[in-house]
């Protein structure tokens, strides 16, 4: 980034933003802007030039235009839940916030697909599937606050990845702004569609890197017609890790299989309180759905698959109340952790479902190793894993254990052929690790199509790479 | 492509290839190249200079650094498959065969992948998976001979679509050789990786323009404990579509949900002997696989609807075999139209589903309209229609009228929200209209990134675009 970009926004850039936006949409106040100066990543903190609203695409492709010929970064930004500082502005930056252009503008019940603008809510997108009788599986930890656009930006994941995949699986198509201000649709509503390069593709997870996504259509599923919750307790970890190689050998895909170990069952319970048994060493959340024969039988094999690991109870959800309890419940751990020391620093590596039980063992002894105080829950079923680090980040002495600590997962992770980043995005937190899992090669072609769509280097700089 | 290109290939790139190859691995005589002058596309044929075979990664990185050296194109194929022509060598080029890189390298049970050299026969390796107890569902018309490459090449479909998805939804990673020779490993045996660009699902359906695949990681499934066949017989065209609406908007998702129109089957028919209805304006061949439970309901929901919209009978198949035997007479619906005249073209059109109706009656009239043979068929569920143009390459005058129906077909198509191609890829055939498809701004999207990833345009040139 230039020196001039870095100084605070010229008059002429600001009067062109207000005057096209209208002054309201357009914040430069300290105390105004001081909400947009981080995201939901700890310790990652600076304040923008300006936050701009647009309220459409055109608004889009203007404050584009205009950005670059002020040549000024561009920071786009949804509801800012994002995890790995993605969308952390930089000094000087114009913060794009799309939390204005929220509307669902088509449930398309004869081709199964939903249109809506960037800014809309995740949680309001699987109201309106399921208010026609359809399905938006994907679901991250946040999709009460999280926009649809910061899902497809940083291509996230959520409890039903094992069966349904994540965001990706669900985008048909998506409105782009190209770093020129120029305007491109990828994909359409055609469920096959091999016309040219897949950029949609490309776009999904870009992190705001590679232009701004403005509107996206989304496929949806048939609702399934039963589900069921159920909760396995074990005694020992190693166990509830066999019980998911067990369920998976057996041939059976849940829609959900979640793992809390027992520093976050028991702060999940001190939270929420719907009786999660305390004395556990961890529990299995699962969670199966589909015709209920199919249902029936997959949780009478779980329960059995989980008896012969080892498991000290399982036991049925015996109501829809009670199975959105427990879902909730999980959905609160980062919450419920974050509630214990003053900084809360989660990890979101993914191994293959084979090494979990490695993987967390290994965890484990690094905790040891740097004398840290580090929870783990996280989608089994997916081997994607959040161990979190409750620490403090005024102490340096224990930031430094912490780092290392840090190093030392990722190196873990990579050994197994996990990859440093499971759903969160790389972002800020996870740049240092990026050349080291994708080696020299993947990593110049990430530069090299950077380059190509965004030459001037105006769009999120900095993020997922220098 | 430069004129020296275009000439023969200079006795030191070739010495220099049967060098490191063997010179039974390099082929210049006429008499031998003639097969690798063509693919499944009608009415295309060009020579290469050469045709090399490689057996390892590293093979195919040597070839693709001496040919960056000498300046000529590469044209990389497997089985010749292809419906666009997209592997049809240019004159000069260097053909890269990977027929010999054919190994199935491993079933990974625990974390439900497959991995496998890039000329691996598709049918292979729905076997090597199904001998696991596990299931590859991409099953494109062409499997038994068609390599995995070249279904990755060209994003390829099948009739499992509608439930399963295409190629690109099994494709966990990629082994891929770039243009000046480097190797990249794109994606991991990671359910979920968010770490950079996906770059991966930009090289499904590239058709060989940015790299050469060679090695393919794939995801597997459990196998459906039961299936179960349909045949539904409609006297009126209409009538088909409309259970087809009614189908997807019952919630049911069948696993194939195929088309023929009175001419195919008839031409199935008389080819295959299997009892289809000669008298039948159009069939429906319907599966529904999962759960035995739910395979009985849907099976008998499908069975009502119908019936509703009008379908003179609804058969099941009674035996696995008789049900192998309808599927086995829908993928020879090219091959036995084929036979009635000369020159078969094959449209690979796709539309939003709630559009089939019309589109098939778009394409009677166009048929109408230049006097010419259309039977069409395809796959109804994923609005994938293939009308296929009987013709006769000789006849010129009856070869202009093709091109206009051609043109008018995809006018349409695009006038439906369609797109030109929904499983056979751009190549060389669907290249005129894709800019219409994309408009300005993403077809300069395209062209963007090919240059960044083959600034010298030596991979398969003039494929997708000029």
């Amino acid at each position: 980034m230039s020196t001039a970009a870095a100084s605070a926004a010229p008059a002429a850039f600001l009067s062109a933003l207000s005057a096209r936006l209208g002054a309201h949409r357009v914040l430069t106040e300290r105390e105004d802007i001081l909400p947009y100066g981080f995201d939901g990543t700890a310790a990652l903190k600076q304040l923008p030039a300006a936050v701009a609203f647009p309220a459409t695409t055109d608004d889009v492709a203007f404050c584009l235009r205009l950005a670059r010929e002020h040549r000024r970064p561009v920071v786009t930004r949804g509801s800012g839940t994002g995890l790995s500082g993605g969308s952390l502005p930089l000094a000087g930056s114009l913060v794009l916030c799309l939390a204005k252009m929220d509307r669902i503008l088509e449930v398309d019940a004869a081709n199964l697909t939903l249109r809506a603008e960037a800014g809309a809510i995740t949680q309001k997108i699987y109201e309106a599937a399921d208010a026609a009788g359809l399905f938006y599986p994907p679901d991250p930890g946040s999709m009460k606050i999280s926009t649809i656009g910061g899902n497809v930006a940083e291509n996230s994941g959520g409890l039903r990845g094992l069966k349904y995949g994540v965001t990706r699986d669900y985008v048909m198509g998506l409105e782009v702004v190209l770093a020129d201000g120029s305007v491109c649709w990828l994909g359409s509503k055609c469920v096959k569609d091999v016309a040219g390069y897949n950029l949609r593709d490309l776009f999904v997870g870009s992190e705001g890197t590679l232009g701004v996504v403005t509107q996206v259509l989304l496929k949806l599923l048939p609702k399934p017609a039963a589900r069921q919750t159920l909760l396995a307790t074990f005694t020992a970890m190693d166990a509830a890790a066999a019980a998911v190689s067990a369920i998976i050998a057996a041939k059976i895909i849940p829609c959900t299989l979640e793992f809390l170990d027992q520093k976050t069952l028991r702060c999940v319970e001190d939270f929420a309180k719907v009786g999660l048994p305390r004395d556990a060493a961890a529990i299995l959340l699962i969670e199966t759905d589909g015709h209920p024969a199919a249902v029936a039988d997959e949780a009478e094999a779980i329960e059995k698959l989980c008896a012969a690991q080892g498991a000290s109870s399982v036991k049925r959800a015996a109501t829809p109340a009670e199975a959105v309890q427990l879902a909730t419940a999980r959905r609160s751990a980062f919450s419920a952790l974050a509630r214990l020391r003053p900084t809360t620093i989660l990890e979101d590596v993914t191994v293959p479902r084979s090494e979990l039980a490695g993987m967390i063992r290994a965890v484990e002894a690094i905790a040891q190793k740097h004398q840290l105080n580090i929870a783990t829950f996280g989608h089994f079923g997916d081997g994607n894993l959040h161990p979190t680090i409750l620490t403090d980040e005024r102490d340096h002495a224990e930031m430094h254990r912490v780092e290392a600590a840090f190093a030392d997962i990722v190196e873990e992770t990579l050994k197994r052929g996990g990859t440093i980043t499971g759903e969160h995005g790389v972002g800020l937190a996870k740049k240092p690790f990026l050349k080291r899992q994708l080696g020299d090669q993947s990593y110049e072609l990430l530069r090299l199509v950077k380059r190509a769509l965004d030459p001037e280097g105006l769009l999120n700089p900095g993020k997922i790479f220098d």
